[in-house]
């Protein structure tokens, strides 16, 4: 296994992810696999780009892996991608649709008429992308739909997986010592962040250096935090939305940070007040500790997501407070900072070792002010582990 | 007119672009529209969300438009949407699925067998949402397509848009002066980044205040900005990886900036270059410099996409430089960083005047360097004007 620093998983893994894929299709029968969405692409290759206009696609078979790219992106597929071959088109409208280009590629692999997995019937249409689906220009394959295939191969973290994912809470608890540290009544929502956002970034920066993995955009090495407008009776609305707030003594924030690592993360939420609480802050503010506690304690393998949300569902009966419910209560993070399983009570999935989760019943009072602590755990063999360790009781939490 | 500080179009604006819209559905005999297209849905009530599991759809009829949104949504509607109801479902995956909800809906307006446009046939499947399609719930519904509605409607800025757009770009050059001034050999690139981040978003910060309007997401009143790698020989790979480099005396630097001004965007990229140009860096600067000149001196309306593509095609030819070709020489831009129409060769949409594109003929060598300025321009009723205004002669750009 590479040590985490490495920043990305090993050729092994990529091997055992690619083996675990076609044992799932081999079960169904497929001559080839065409995957379309981009998180996909990138756990099967680590070939990540920015999705604009112009799709991209993988081509899977038994013994190949093919990329069809738009021609600005070849080099990126020849550096990163793992054991892929690369196959280009000119540009997006351009004057041959790109996907008549992936119609050659099948004619070239002898697979017009193959059995194919598919999971979307064409790409996504982003920033106005239109063309046709893959069953328009391959009339002669048979087509099933697999959208939910790689999805539940990564449900699962591998150990490097989650390697990097505790290298994610680790850089989630410095960030949000920054945060807290740059925190003061006087100051604006988007200053603390920044002031925050240098620190922790300079930190990341100086421990992995220069190197030759790429990372995709401008966000990577660099964590994402702040306070989403969570800010005084703002926090009382879930997914809040940024005023340019200055916050006020007496105010209840929300944070959230994360930062990414090999294209993982995590996810690291709490509740700060500035200033000494009122009774009723502290009252609310130790509720919602109690809830995620409570929560944590049913955090185990073989207990169903809709068992864990209505693990809080009854704390807030039983401590009327179902006016204050906002939502489920978890989801699960890796590649993607939301991915299913959710713990919702219409998910029936049971919680597997190795499965990944924030753990945040938050409870949100409007023209007050809202309560939230988000921890990313890991369900481990006998009950779970943090893989987000900062202090949760409020004295710590005081500005 | 509002305002451009008031940071989103006014309830006239909304009026109109809801009219516009009608005129086109009734032509299409419509008696319902249902969009799912998150920028769609703040085009047309200024209501914004961040796209996760929880599936969001606007429905429209002549006389109403209802909101269909999770439970924690409700206050973002009714606080921000123009003229629009609001109807949750509790949550995702819930014990019932979200579409049962919207099926409800048509049943309230009395439209379960109405002549339906929809903009895609589901909601999109981010972080893993998995339900049925619009007819599955409404199988009595004709349905057609008009994923090309809104985006068209789109295509041509009204003086309210523009004047946003106007004010993003003069934050476009603000910030990319800060990016500029922070910009020396010896420092890491997010390093650069941050720095300039914090200083350009401070003077946002301090010309907008607390306001009442909802920013969604912590970018708002923060730029986009800094090199997504393109660094060095990385420069000559287009939408390159960001390495975590340190800037060198003898770079190539393609820059990256912009701003999010009540939704709208502009883009502004120079090439920058570290110390001393060599001879060839400023002869591939100049034909760079003069690529962007020749195809700008075609902006004007009644001229198509294509052509304004073979121009700078035309260009490269002449000069041998078919192997440095990346990609089409700009798109359309607005509440998207990219949208139709696209300065493609395949692209045969004439120019009107109030469409807004970059213009960015890159030249890309391998192994070497890239070259890239892009500029946003509007079209006006006899030419173009810069949206973005920064100095584009290499005497400016040296570090």
């Amino acid at each position: 296994m590479n040590h985490p620093v490495e920043l990305q998983v090993s050729d092994e893994e990529m091997h055992h992810r690619r083996n675990r894929l076609w044992k799932k299709a081999r079960e169904l029968e497929l001559d080839a696999i065409c995957l379309f969405n981009p998180t996909s692409i990138f756990y099967l290759t680590r070939f990540r780009y920015l999705v604009l206009e112009r799709p991209v696609c993988l081509v899977m078979t038994p013994s190949r892996s093919v990329c069809l790219v738009p021609h600005l992106e070849r080099r990126h597929v020849e550096q990163f991608a793992f054991g892929t071959e690369v196959v280009t088109y000119p540009e997006y409208p351009g004057l041959r649709h790109p996907m008549l280009y992936l119609g050659d590629l099948f004619q070239n692999l002898g697979m017009v008429d193959a059995k194919l997995g598919l999971d979307s019937p064409a790409p996504p249409e982003a920033c106005g992308y239109r063309g046709p689906s893959v069953v328009e220009i391959l009339p002669k394959a048979s087509v099933i739909s697999i959208k939910n295939l790689v999805p539940q191969l990564r449900m699962v973290k591998s150990p490097e997986e989650i390697a990097l994912m505790r290298t994610s809470g680790h850089w989630s608890t410095l960030t949000h010592r920054c945060l807290q540290k740059h925190t003061a009544a006087g100051m604006y929502e988007n200053e603390i962040t920044l002031h925050a956002n240098l620190e922790a970034t300079m930190a990341m920066v100086h421990m992995y250096g220069e190197r030759d993995v790429g990372f995709k955009g401008i966000v990577e090495l660099c964590p994402n935090l702040g306070f989403r407008g969570q800010i005084g009776v703002h926090s009382g609305i879930p997914h809040s939305l940024t005023r340019n707030a200055v916050i006020r003594k007496g105010d209840v924030l929300i944070t959230q940070v994360g930062a990414n690592v090999g294209g993982y993360h995590t996810e690291l939420e709490r509740t700060m007040i500035v200033g000494q609480p009122s009774p009723k802050q502290e009252e609310h503010f130790n509720l919602m500790v109690e809830c995620q506690d409570t929560v944590l304690s049913g955090i185990r393998p073989g207990v169903t997501c809709a068992e864990i949300d209505r693990i809080s569902t009854s704390f807030y009966r039983e401590h009327g407070l179902m006016d204050a419910w906002p939502s489920h209560i978890g989801h699960s993070i890796g590649l993607e900072s939301h991915e299913p399983p959710y713990l919702d009570e219409g998910e029936e999935m049971e919680l597997l070792p190795g499965m990944v989760f924030t753990v945040e019943p938050g409870m949100m009072f409007e023209g007050f002010a809202g309560f939230r602590h988000s921890d990313t755990v890991l369900v481990t063999d006998s009950g779970f582990e943090f893989l987000t360790v900062y202090p949760r009781d409020i004295e710590s939490l005081i500005i």
